[in-house]
């Protein structure tokens, strides 16, 4: 009374079987010599950049200013190879998708060196990043009473933790880094429920508070000290398509949120022609396709209630 | 100035106490000689799965048609053993809570030959698993402007994510294996946001974008290319009891969606009898509990707003 | 053809850079020699009390009450170690914030003493945790028709794990631990999309179905057998603030839910002075500011639904 061992033994024509079923359905496997990027490695990226934006507050806690610079030529080292051969292998990704796999010319590019430079160009924004996020600390602070501090902030704010990967991301998406940044931004609505795709222009003072459930479409323009609650949208109305069907990419789909602005939890704000002007506040539950003027309150009419006894 | 060791010595008696809880309050401890299945091995599972169902993308990234089929037989070798093992815990457990721990009946009972003839029923099933998942693969980049490409939704898209584990739950719950099934579904909410019952009937070609707050009960039936957006609840409309007071399970609690769907965020649909029929769109917030026939748009009424000035 | 080692060489300039943005930003950044609590800790806390509060499910699952002694001895003496260590750094850090680092009066402080005697004061509460959580498992399955037993709610329900780490994270809240109540709570909204701040007040026999995007601030108050699915929100209406335009903090800003209310999905609940009476029912969607008597059932008005034809 076990596993019948000579069941096991037929294991091989179900492993045939599997194998076969990769050649007829070619479009979901990767098996060829290029290496993908490594999501796993991009997440280890995602964490070793929250060590230098915000240092001291996990990995290594007994930092102080006579031992941080070599934490940190240490972490810029690693993190400098690490950028380097993951964007390498995303350029080269993209290359192969645009031209196939040509070999002739494909030998002639450097994928390596490309990705060298445009490492070093991300490390570089690493300062003004800091200069940045800051702005959102601090925007979290003083938007909600609940924060005892910029630390508690820091430590677990998932808010905080999505605009962070978004700024990252956003960063990459603009440097024409391909499939990377929606990986940290996938990344990022896993652990935080949180949806921002990093072509997403978001201004400084950015706090979203709670956060379960918004969506932050791609070609969202948002401005100065806007705050927004769980559950809220910036999303597309409709998607055009062209004369054979397909869906059009690439054009501005999602809303223009100006300086100023507070959306309240659920409210749905949709259309690339979408404006909401400085300083407006949406109301929780709105349900929005048009633009507003500023200094504008816009509330749902209060909805009516049916109250009866309980049976 | 430091912990005190007298007090250290006190945590015997503490330690007494709550085993002597455990023996209080019976209910949530599981003390026996019968181990449940383990959450982390069903993780596990889940990962080397996606490993066969999509492979050259996350954990082996240099397969190629001339090494694959080793990878793939090693996997399935090791997958084997633990779905035997997983799967004998599971059945046992289901068989101690409808007969109790009836030791005579118990021991003619093989659970680990039971174990393993569903684990080899569960792995044929595989490719058919990727005969569906291509389709739902393409759903993905045929309903998302915003997708760069397949490659793209596989490595990121939870929406993608949520399905692959609905699929292979649905496949063990369909073979009548208890717990695991939830045990996937769960994860699979835990990392997406997006909860379906592994009950739940679904066809080729479901795309669900953004995800975060979905939910898919248990008896809902889903036809084939059906387009689902975050917030989206198909419930229940109420729970049914019998004379005892208790819950009736098992009836048909949840709606049927019918081919060609599309459901825009945070819509509800509730009721089992409730039937959405062939190309009907539903729009953003609608909250339906009656049928609507084929081919109809469904919105709500343009919400009044009221629009002040802001003080 | 490769990473140019040149360019590398020049990372130490870069690394200055970095460096010197931690002076000029300096408050996100923790440059100390006295250590912050430790997320990882606090994270590998809350999965040992787990363990303590339901044995035998995950990690050790061959528990029986022979050896159950030894299992809760060993794990309680390494929580002691660790609850200490990280209460005294959370007291310390509060101590800094509160009155800055003024050394001669700090050193009078014995922030590991203190630290000592909160951690084992909360271990003495274990057993009455497990005489609440018990109440929160049966009604979870007192309230789902698809539950299969107790089992599967202790293994897999979101709402079970949010009611449990709320129930630790309350108790340190009330133990006036700084920092760590609320990295806990974070770490439990991550894992399950449900936010509740370690403030609230929540009686027992408490159930959230789903639960993704629920809310629940910090100065509610939620009486026994409660009800809530996803969605919920239990929020503020609007924030007070002082003279000098700051937040006020402190003040009870989220409402009151008296014992056996439902609320279902999706309903918004604001304002510290709402009350929902005894046994009231709240409908999915509901927008309510206002109090609510006993006995009563608020619904939405069936929202007009516009039909047309799809073109």
């Amino acid at each position: 009374m076990a596993a019948d061992f000579r069941l096991k033994e037929q294991l091989h024509t179900l492993t045939d079987r599997i194998v076969e079923s990769y050649q007829e359905i070619g479009r979901i496997n990767h098996l060829g010599h290029c290496p993908l990027p490594s999501s796993a490695i991009v997440v280890e990226i995602i964490d070793d950049l929250k060590e230098l934006l915000y240092p001291g507050y996990r990995r290594r806690q007994t930092l102080h200013m006579g031992n941080v610079t070599y934490f940190v030529g240490d972490l810029i080292d690693s993190l400098h190879d690490k950028l380097t051969q993951q964007f390498a292998r995303a350029l080269r990704y993209e290359y192969d998708l645009k031209y196939g796999k040509d070999c002739d010319r494909r030998k002639l590019m450097d994928f390596e060196a490309r990705g060298q430079q445009e490492a070093i160009k991300f490390l570089e924004s690493i300062p003004s990043l800091r200069h940045l996020l800051v702005t959102d600390v601090e925007a979290a602070y003083d938007g909600d009473p609940a924060a005892s501090g910029l630390d508690e902030i820091i430590f677990c704010y998932p808010g905080l933790e999505a605009v962070t990967v978004h700024r990252i991301a956003h960063q990459l998406y603009r440097q024409g880094i391909p499939l990377i940044p929606r990986i940290m931004s996938e990344w990022s609505h896993n652990q935080t429920g949180i949806d921002i795709h990093p072509g997403a222009q978001i201004g400084p003072s950015f706090f979203i508070d709670h956060g379960t459930g918004v969506v932050i479409g791609e070609t969202c323009e948002i401005g100065t000290k806007v705050k927004i609650y769980q559950g809220v949208t910036l999303g597309a109305l409709s998607f055009a398509k062209d004369s054979d069907g397909n869906l059009v990419r690439g054009t501005k789909r999602h809303p223009t949120i100006e300086d100023g602005v507070v959306i309240y939890a659920n409210a749905t704000i949709l259309g690339g022609e979408t404006v909401v002007g400085t300083n407006s506040v949406i109301g929780a539950s709105v349900w929005l396709t048009k633009s507003v003027p500023p200094n504008t309150v816009v509330t749902i009419e209060t909805p009516s209630l049916r109250l009866r006894e309980a049976s």
